[in-house]
This record gives structure tokens, C-alpha cells and sequence, in this order.
């Protein structure tokens, strides 16, 4: 179903607010989560505020907590969360990070003790109006084999890349450094999908394609997903494995985080070390003319969209392409919400005596 | 056979002076192709110095060059190389980097109109001896396929980042953003082997194995090699081809290069646009004590080199490890090389009557 963009907002807010967030926290965490379903991303959408609320209750996030400055440069902050919602903290630090790069040309963040943040790519494009290129990062629950290895040691450490264009829609990559993300083995799950080879492995390295074995297993520590590049070092496995340790670096290791194995994020085992992410904000006009800059980028991006396509595809995309124009979609048709996403936002509306979304004929479709 | 590393250095320095480079960038020159081979990475070492011959007697390379700074601020430079020797023009830029960083905590430089800068995981290294973490990144003539495409957009963009541990080998991940190197895939052409199935296709997206007709078909645009991830976007292709252009626009978009599939460095096309870099540093100070970063650092890369090794393995390595190993082993042996290379070295050394470096036995051999 679809639902009124500013109705699923009002819902949302009046969520946080009954959770006790401070007003700018709450509407910074309602737009990360929209931004997500808006963009075809609906694992990372208003399908985490029930969620949002559960860790609330049990103290993982803290609605209260401010996060502190805990040593700051001009072209630098480290940053800890304090517990704050990771979504809120992650807007408010590119926001800093922003206002610094105006006059230092470049700034760069890393941040402890945070919950998960949403979306790296919403964050990554905030920079996007000041005609600035930008950066997010996070680690994540250990569930990333290194290549070579039995044990998870990192998470699937998404990052995330902005720059702006002109004409074009923006590119905005923003991709987990593991094959794929623990919310696509729970989609096989939830579909009663088999897993593809290639995607996860359990403890002694064998390919394993059940899904319902998997998810549990990933949280056990049975169960593992192979970094980008797969097993091994035949297909670049070993890359993608780097690149999750150097998120786990920029992370927690520049902040002073928990690192690799030792986060324990929404497990069991709370409470736990906490997620650490790191962001970046780069002034194009600190380097060229930011005009020349988007031209530049127009005719890449332009040249990419239309390249052509092998015998089986019908076109060519580039990284956030297809995220812009599910946005346009959904401005005219609204939010899409899957009916169980939306079945456990009633429940949270009744529980806290918030009228839910009301489901819509869209107007235009 | 192994040479002796002083030996080899003098060779090298005396063909670039032969050649009318300065004494600087003969001397950087040497040291980064030096580098690579002392690493295990022979596809970028002294192999490449009667590369460089040519190319300079081609006009590609010009020695006399001088790197310009375009446009500069506290913690950027734009730099236009004008055809300078790329592995100079690399070392030269993190030496100025890492000076800014030092009073701006990070910095960063995007340079154009440059040529092969070597392996990137040395330039990003050079960071370290200052407790700083370093990124190099360069684009690559257009042998890479964007997903679901047909034709080359973009080159094998490696990208590097170091970050350095106190008494574990620091953590250097220099990876081609593409599945394997154009290096790999001459190699299996030079040993006979097949390519694996996953790495190259030709221009209907099919895979092909055969090495011989695909090193040609890389220069020609008949063949292309993969994104890392793959073919589609089953195992994360997308995500590969996302970093590759992430890496055009911080080298070529950033500072006015040629873009994506422009890059005509080194083929028959010349004279035509050349390659664009990228570099980075972020002074460790700026965020943390850096003892505290690299005790962290040592938990972190002691904890994944002591990781359980899957059944079939025998041990887990980090990003930067066997090329260390490979190093302490050169020193006690002396430089590895290939007889064909030594060979084309004698040439050289012929043609310009000096001495060629002497093959060792190896005095702990």
C-alpha cells in the first residue's frame, strides 16, 4: 500500500515524542527513515521505528543522551554518541561537518557509541546542497567472514558516496562491503527463498543456501556472509574484506569505538559495545569551480546512463539513478509500505494512542 | 634470480638520468617501482623501467615537466602534473599533504594531466611513518564494464588506504576496484592459463576464458573486465563498478581530467588524455591520541591474523600483511625478478652503457 508522505510523518513524530526525543532528534529520524522508503530501501525505512521504540525500552537507545564533542579541530570532530539515536546523530554531525567545510574545504567526523544510523547514502547526500561531495560510514554486528577465515570479524560495514551533478540525478553510491546485507537474507527468509551461492557460508566455510537457517545463524554466530568479492581470493573476496576493516578503522578505531567482533548491537548479549560511524564532507569550490565541477559530472553521468546496454538488459544505471526516480515516483504516488510494516506501525499507534497512517488512493494513479 | 637492492636502485637512478629526469624524481621513481617489487607485486616494479624509457621517448612521459599547484587552500591542492612522471608526481603530492596535515589535521590533493603513478598502496603508506593514514587513488584507461553493459567505461581505478598499528605490520589495503588488474590477466596470458570465469567478457557480456584474445581485446574495446562483484547484481557487481567511478570523480572530476572512458593512457590512440589522481591524509592527532589509535589498531589486526582458519586454509591475513612479509623477506634476499625482466633490463643498460645490476646469491640464502 501507499501512504501520505506528511501523514506517515505526523505518525512518526508523534511516535518519537511519546518516546521522549527532543524535537530536532525526532524529525531528523523521521526523515532518515521516509528517505529510505522513498528511495526503494524499505529495510531501512519506518519498518525500524517499532523497532526504534523496543530499543528505547530497553535502554539501547536513549532518547535523553546529547552527544558530545570530545575533541574537535577545525577540519575535525570525534564525537561520542552517548547512546543518542544513530539517525539523528548522523544528520546533526554532517550538518557540523558542513558548516566547518565552508571555510576549511574539507571535514571529516568519527563517532562512538551510537545505534544504527539509518541509511549511509541519505547521510552521504546532505552534502549534496552545499555543492559538496560526501561520506558516511558505520560498523556494524560481526557477521563478515575475512577471507580465508571461519569466524565473523566485521560487519557488513556499508559506505557511502555522494557527488552532485547538474542535469543528472546525483551519484550516490552507498553499498555494504559485504556481498549482501543481512536485510536481504531476511527478505529470502520472509519469502521462502533460497539464498545464492556466493552469499553466505556457515562455520566451516561450506556454501549454505537455506535462508531460515541462516538468519538465526548470523546472529548465533553459526553463520556468515562472505565479504564483496566472495570466498576466497580468486574473485577479490580479500577486497571487500579490506574494505570493511578500513570502515572499522575510520569508525571505531579513529574514535576510540568498539571494533570488529567486540560490537554487539542489538543482540543478546546487551548490553553491549555500541556502533561508531564515520562521515566526511568535501567543499568542491575548495579544489575547482563548482560549476565546472557538475558539467564535469553531467557528462559522466549522462554517458553512463545511456551507455549500451548487453543483449539482456534493457539500460545501463549508475549508483543512486535508480533510488531518484523511485523518489519522483513516490512523490506523486506516496510511501510505499509493505502491509506487515504497516500492520506493526497500527500496533504502536494503538499502544500509544496515535492515530495511525491512513492508507491512501493515491490521487494520481 | 635476486638482485641486490643497491645495486638495482643505482641502475634504475642512472637510466633516469639518462633519460633527463631530475634527480628527486629519479629518485622517487626508483623507490616506487622498487616498492612494488619488494612487495610481491612484480606486474608494477622495475618491470615498468623500460616503460618508462619508451614513454618518454614516445613524448607520453616528460621529464622535464614540472607539476603545477592550479589552485590551493590549507588543506587542498589541485594539481595539473603536465605529463611529470606519475610515481614523482605521487610522492611529491602526500609530501605536501602530510606537511598541511600536520597544522590542519587533514588534507587532500586531486591532480590531472598525469601518468602511471605505480602501486597506490605505497603512496597511501607514506602516511604512516608520520602517524597519519594515507588514500591514494588513480583512474585507469577504460577496460572496466559498468553493470549490465556492453562497453569499457572506466579503468581498474585502484584505490588505496593505510593506517598504521604499533607492533603488528600496519594495515595497507591497495585494491583494483575492477575484479582482477589488466596484470592479472597478462600474467595468465604469459603462464598459458585460462582466465577464471567471473573476471572478463566480451562485448555481448559473455564470459570468456582465453587469455590470448582477451589482452588484445582489452586495448582494442572488444573485451572488458569485470566490476568487483561481478557480472549483475546477484553478487554486488554494482557495487565494484559504484567504487571504480567513485575514484573518477575524486582524480578526474575533481581536478578537471580526462573522465572514464576519455582515458587513452598508453595506447595506440596517443596523444591523448592522460590519467588523474587522488590523495589524502588525515593526521590521527586531529582525532585521538595516536598511541591509543594504534594499541587499538594492534587489538583489531593481531585478533583477525590469529582469526581460525577455515578448514581448507592454513592461516588469515589482513590487508598489507603478506606484502610486509614479502618485504623483510627481500631484505635478507635481495630483490626478486623475473629473468624476461632482467633480460629487458640488460637491454636498457646496454643501450646506454650502463652497468646492468648483478644477479646475487643472496649471502643468508
Amino acid at each position: 500500500m501507499r501512504l501520505d508522505a506528511n501523514d506517515l510523518r505526523r505518525f512518526c513524530l508523534a511516535v518519537y515524542a511519546h518516546e521522549g526525543f527532543a524535537e530536532d532528534d525526532a524529525a531528523y529520524s523521521t526523515d532518515v527513515l521516509l528517505g529510505a522508503d522513498v528511495r526503494g530501501i524499505p529495510t531501512h525505512g519506518v519498518r525500524l521505528l517499532p523497532r526504534h521504540v523496543e530499543y528505547v525500552r530497553k535502554g539501547i537507545i536513549v532518547p535523553a543522551a546529547r552527544m558530545e564533542v570530545v575533541h574537535e579541530t577545525a577540519t575535525t570532530l570525534t564525537i561520542d554518541a552517548h547512546r543518542a539515536i544513530g539517525t539523528a546523530v548522523a544528520v546533526k554531525t554532517m550538518h557540523s561537518l558542513m558548516r566547518k567545510a565552508e571555510t576549511s574545504g574539507v571535514a571529516f567526523a568519527s563517532v562512538r557509541n551510537s545505534t544504527h544510523f539509518g541509511i549511509a547514502g541519505y547521510h552521504a547526500a546532505l552534502a549534496l546542497e552545499k555543492d559538496m561531495l560526501g561520506i558516511a560510514m558505520t560498523n556494524a554486528n560481526p557477521v563478515g567472514l575475512p577471507t580465508f577465515a571461519s569466524k565473523g570479524m566485521f560487519g557488513t560495514n556499508p559506505l557511502a558516496f555522494a557527488a552532485p551533478a547538474d542535469r543528472e540525478a546525483a551519484f550516490v553510491l552507498d553499498m555494504a562491503t559485504t556481498v549482501v546485507t543481512n536485510g536481504k537474507i531476511e527478505r529470502a527468509q520472509a519469502l521462502g527463498q533460497p539464498l545464492l551461492p556466493g552469499w553466505a557460508v556457515d562455520g566451516k566455510a561450506q556454501a549454505v543456501t537455506d535462508a531460515a537457517a541462516t538468519c538465526p545463524g548470523l546472529v548465533s554466530g553459526s553463520h556468515f556472509i562472505l565479504p564483496l568479492g566472495g570466498a576466497g581470493e580468486d574473485h577479490g573476496g580479500h577486497k571487500g574484506y579490506g574494505l570493511a576493516v578500513m570502515v572499522d578503522i575510520l569508525s571505531a578505531a579513529l574514535s576510540g569505538g568498539a571494533l570488529g567482533p567486540e560490537v554487539r548491537y542489538h543482540t543478546e548479549s546487551y548490553p553491549g559495545p555500541l556502533l561508531s560511524h564515520f562521515f566526511g564532507v568535501i567543499n568542491i569550490a575548495a579544489f575547482r569551480e563548482p560549476a565546472a565541477f557538475r558539467a564535469d559530472m553531467d557528462r559522466m553521468l549522462k554517458r553512463l546512463r545511456e551507455c549500451p546496454a548487453s543483449p539482456d538488459q534493457e539500460r545501463v544505471y549508475y549508483a543512486g539513478l535508480k533510488e531518484f526516480e523511485e523518489a519522483k515516483e513516490c512523490q506523486r504516488l506516496g510511501v510505499p509500505v509493505d502491509d506487515e510494516v504497516y500492520e506493526s506501525l497500527c500496533k504502536v499507534g494503538r499502544q500509544m494512542e496515535i492515530l495511525a497512517p491512513q492508507p491512501q488512493r493515491s490521487r494520481n494513479q
